[in-house]
């Protein structure tokens, strides 16, 4: 374990947009305000609310316009939106332009077959649509995150060149990102493999925030956690209570639970700024609401208690 | 990450003994020998059994005899049972001698309170009744392990000094262990602390092989092995299908899968010798045979395929 882990990460929590778009049921705008206001309460930084897109084909994030109007802004929250497309842009843009909203995720693919497959576009169509949507999103004052799903694999093209998504990500920035995500979209990643990509990684995008979203889809989530940080990474995101995350296949678990995230940032002296147990709260409401068990191990192990003498979890 | 990973792992199976041992359901002993059969045929080279405890407290492993009776010895293969007591190592004997077993497994807690809960009692009685019962062990011509029960942690007396832990591993070794298993029994180990305690272990052991045994408690498991492993650590113990491990709570995940450990693994390029296929139908096998949907993320989610173009796992 080198000496060098970083002191302190950020986290971006995405569970209000990721999580409550894959559940079947659509979770009332009320309970999704409640979760918002647990999860800032919490501590969290960075939150995807929402996505302004189709509601006949996401009719569990139609309520996009209601969340943002009823949500007042935090200091030093960054509330953000998935803007999949121009008209999503405009949607958002009043959000932005009256502080309701500070940032925009955008995403595309690093394969044509699984950009295709989301989108129906190329990658190259993605990138010359994404300049100018990124551009506009500058405009209306929105920080902006640029997302590239299957960073370290894809289920249709197998292996992916680093090399490829950094070209994929130096154009983004050359957009206007300030951020660039990276997804393990399916769960293929592995930890030498996470920490081989980001060696480079720093190198070849030197003046941009690098940020690692992992999925725990074989149980390997926070290894890849542990093999970024090694690197220097300090910026993740994740999803309360193992939300969402685009289980495949179905059944598989998705995003990394961010309660587990922060236990074990926490328990090795990284900090997070959240504070667990309230954290916990937050997923046990969810899956209160839910009425399912949720994947998080944190919702039933609880918090590491090393001043226990009594037994008291047991 | 270092370029030092060990190139090679040994991996324990315990799911024979301690997962079918926390079923609620006697599992038949004709589908013990199954299981234990496919465990061996997908590579694995190291299977804890079953163990000699009294039938009245433990019934699922009332058959003990049973099993070692009908399985045949297979070259390459060390098969090995939990001894807890003189009265186990009386019962185990026969089946050293007549080559049917290879190692003896022995345990005690890191801490007073948790040997006492356990076992009823002080480390320094256990440390008394092991080094006759170790030298016997021996003598009947097994190979002998130590493992340490809550040597990340302990949920009654909190923090464990590793020095605490080396000391009594060093008394097992000087009884006669070739190998000390140290236990995260209740998932409070973090990857820093992990990567801290074998740095040391190795100066503190120099002859003697280390084996790490990682619950899942928290989600962290595979993390810990990947500090282990940092840190040259070539020998896990885990349980397919996620079976077992003392859950605590009720409800928590227990051990590290051997199909996630597996796969993270030989996705890193560390071989384990075991065919992750034929693993995770011994794993499907058991779930079917318990008719409850077990904690594996393999079992869902399937070996990574990098050769897939055409999606068929989606």
């Amino acid at each position: 374990m080198p000496q060098s882990l970083p002191d302190s990460v950020r986290i971006r929590e995405v569970g209000p947009r990721d999580g409550f778009q894959n559940e079947p049921e659509v979770i009332p705008t009320a309970e999704k305000l409640r979760l918002i206001g647990m999860l800032a309460d919490s501590g969290l930084r960075r939150i995807e609310l929402t996505s302004f897109v189709r509601p006949d084909v996401i009719p569990q994030l139609a309520d996009a316009s209601e969340v943002l109007d009823a949500l007042e802004p935090r200091d030093g929250v960054a509330y953000s939106v998935l803007i999949p497309n121009r008209k999503g842009l405009e949607n958002a843009t009043p959000y932005a332009e009256s502080g309701r909203i500070q940032e925009g995720n955008f995403f595309l693919s690093a394969t044509d077959t699984h950009n295709r497959k989301n989108v129906n576009r190329t990658v190259e169509e993605s990138l010359a649509d994404l300049e100018g949507t990124i551009g506009a999103a500058r405009e209306a004052g929105l920080r902006c995150e640029g997302v590239i799903s299957v960073s370290f694999g894809c289920p249709y093209e197998g292996r992916v060149e680093p090399s490829r998504v950094f070209e994929i990500a130096a154009r983004l920035v050359g957009f206007g990102c300030e951020e660039i995500g990276f997804g393990d979209t399916t769960g293929m990643a592995n930890p030498r493999q996470v920490g081989e990509f980001f060696a480079e990684a720093r190198g070849a995008l030197p003046s941009v925030e690098l940020t690692a979203h992992f999925h725990n889809t074989r149980g390997q989530g926070l290894a890849n956690v542990l093999a970024a940080l090694e690197q220097g990474v300090d910026s993740f995101e994740s999803s309360f209570g193992e939300l969402g995350g685009c289980p495949v296949p179905p059944g598989a678990t998705g995003n990394i639970a961010t309660e587990d995230l922060v236990s074990m940032l926490e328990e090795m002296g990284v900090s997070t700024g959240v504070e667990l147990e309230a954290l916990v709260a937050a997923s046990a409401e969810a899956q209160g609401a839910l009425g399912r068990a949720l994947g998080s191990h944190l919702l039933t192990a609880g918090p590491v208690d090393w001043s226990n003498r009594a037994g008291s979890r047991l």
